[in-house]
């Protein structure tokens, strides 16, 4: 085995600094440990506690927790293009910015009043938080969490709209929906101190959440005071919103609806969409390419997360309260559901490993996360969290729109 | 800001395991460099010399350097989960597993006479390498390089043929094309030491390369024997190989083929496959769904390599010699050229950042890589290499087939 840093004098090499540092490093006895990759992190979020359990998703294992982060309801995170850092989204407008290698909060700030959740731009240099109070979005430096730059969701003069759905598009771009406005905004952040902000207006009336397709092409909002959906196409040389999927979700005996699904729990596999039937036991299947409604599957409750395994073979599903226990696994060619388990109490998010041959399951009320094999079924892990929420794995670095 | 390593006793954790190493590096001076994220790197192949460069994509910059690694050209990579590790096949059967944070070789073992490329299962425990003498696929343990099994392509009572064309599919399985025998094979290794092969006979003469489309859904293999190209669909409960886009770059006036084009030059771009017209300066463009021909695109010269931006709004294009000192991208909904550059002599591959906002370009006889801006085509920085051929990201890792 041969090991040289390149110390040549070529102009514009920043030659060997981290070989540099290696050699150092491994003049400390015990070091080597610390010099891991990072592709294989991520985090399960503990809601009631407010702390984070940084996990490794080769071993399985827990490798440790960083705790004081607020409120961590609701709460999801984005990663640096590095995949060292994750960056922490709390319902009570903090923002935090948690290196997983050495466990500790690097930068937290509190930026506003009350945050729905927020987005990293394609080449990782600005966070952007979706915010209700004060409603717009803020821009920050994605290195020292330094404000660059507020747009206020002012529709009207001196009115203010809850802003919801942020979502990263190529071209430094973030797309996301004003609430009591009924639009949905496209900020180009090329300069990020002062964004060109598009207003596509008239989009339908209280948009509650919004998400885009893997390609950044597609942009879907849900509407809560109306029959359908507003989609956009980003590709078009001048997007515009229209509805879609009118009738969505809507039948004769109609359930209550115990939440509302999120659009983030959607999935798209191959050439369809499989999203929730709001207030059904139903999971509705569109053709992605049309976006006409091409099915329905009966499934066991009123379908609140529905995540494609990363081949998009298997859509799996999980359910709102009461029944909350179980999951489902959708064949997503022949429309049908293949299998059932029940993890326990409370199933409240899933995480599936980047090339899907793992899924994690988050069973908050048995204080348990559980991994499965995907191609058998079978549970590999069952790992104590304290009443787990969300799981973001740090490959979330590198997909659009996340 | 608070720094607070996990270590409560609860059953099941292994508890502050990076933290604690974390602890220890900081205590010792200038270390905290070699605490690095690992999803922004990457590797330059230069094939004159037997070497590769690491890169750090954010910076963008060269971090060091690896030597000794044998014969590189046609080399190529791929990456361990954690994205520490790159796994590199060398034409002359060595295989080597490069520590890309340390800068050296781990491991390096000559495992067959002439070896044509790799791919690393979905969960990241076995490499896999496709193997022209003797003919067959070598499987090893991703850890240590140990060997595991052989898959000897013996396709006739002591007759064994090249093999070409491997990729990973889901499910710890390896796909890949027998040269002498026309035959694809499907090796599903959930047992390493004994897999379990699938043979499709009869699939055409000659399959000189084949890919498989991000999804891990359908197989490719080109066809040196005949007219059109050999398709799997792997999703088939029962997969068999059809001949497709019979006629494929077939036209009145041939010209003389330079250079067979990469089918892992073929892009996929929303609802379109591009894919180069064999002999002819021209784009062959067809529906992703159907398989049908759905238009051409005049360009430059003969296409060796079609690439998409990870969004798959533009798709980048390189050429044969003689033509090969440009660039041209292609708008992948109006089917034409929009943008053309000449970076210099000899541009022999391109590799996107992994959310598309820049790309890199190896201009071998002007030895240097460049880079570019995405949305604006302006180069953003020049790296000075020796003689650069293949570069490969880390977040390969993550994506299936690669």
């Amino acid at each position: 085995m041969k090991r040289r840093a390149f110390l040549g004098g070529v102009a514009g090499l920043a030659c060997g600094t981290a070989a540099a540092a290696a050699k150092k490093a491994s003049a400390c006895e015990g070091v080597e440990a610390a010099l891991s990759g990072t592709g294989d992190l991520g985090l399960i979020v503990e809601r009631a506690d407010g702390s984070i359990l940084v996990v490794n998703t080769s071993r399985p294992q827990v490798v440790s927790k960083v705790e004081n982060l607020g409120d961590l309801s609701h709460a999801s995170a984005v990663f640096s293009r590095d995949q060292r850092f994750a960056y922490l989204f709390g319902r009570d407008g903090g923002l935090s910015k948690v290196d997983l290698v050495s466990a500790r909060i690097e930068t937290r700030v509190i930026q506003a009043g009350n945050s729905i959740g927020g987005a990293i731009s394609d080449d990782g240099t600005i966070i952007a938080v979706a915010n209700y109070e004060p409603g717009g979005v803020r821009l920050f430096d994605a290195e020292t969490l330094a404000p660059l730059t507020e747009i206020a969701a002012e529709y009207a003069p001196g009115v203010r709209s809850k802003t919801v759905g942020i979502a990263d598009v190529p071209g430094r771009r973030f797309v996301f929906s004003l609430y009591d406005a009924g639009e949905i905004w496209i900020a180009d952040c090329a300069n990020p101190s002062k964004p060109a902000v598009q207003r596509l207006k008239n989009i339908g009336r209280l948009p509650y959440d919004g998400l885009v397709t893997p390609s950044g092409r597609h942009y879907f909002a849900g509407l809560f005071g109306e029959d359908g959906l507003a989609h956009v196409d980003l590709w078009a040389p001048e997007p515009e919103a229209r509805k879609i999927l009118v009738g969505y979700g809507k039948g004769e005996e109609k359930l209550p609806v115990y939440k509302m699904p999120h659009l983030r729990g959607w999935a798209q596999a191959g050439d369809r969409l499989l999203l929730p039937a709001i207030g059904r036991h139903e999971v509705l299947v569109a053709d992605s390419r049309t976006l006409d409604e091409a099915g329905r599957i009966q499934v066991h409750g009123q379908p609140v997360f529905i995540v494609a395994r990363p081949d998009g073979r298997h859509a799996w599903v999980i359910f709102a309260h009461p029944r909350n226990d179980t999951v489902q696994v959708i064949d997503t060619v022949a429309l049908r559901v293949i299998h059932e388990m029940r993890p326990g109490p409370a199933v409240l998010h899933m995480e599936f490993t980047p090339r899907g041959h793992q899924v994690w399951i988050s069973v908050r009320d048995a204080d348990r996360v559980d991994v499965y094999d995907t191609q058998t079924f079978a549970k590999v892990a069952e790992l104590p969290a304290r009443k787990p929420s969300g799981i973001f794995f740090t490959a979330r670095a590198q997909r659009i729109g996340m």
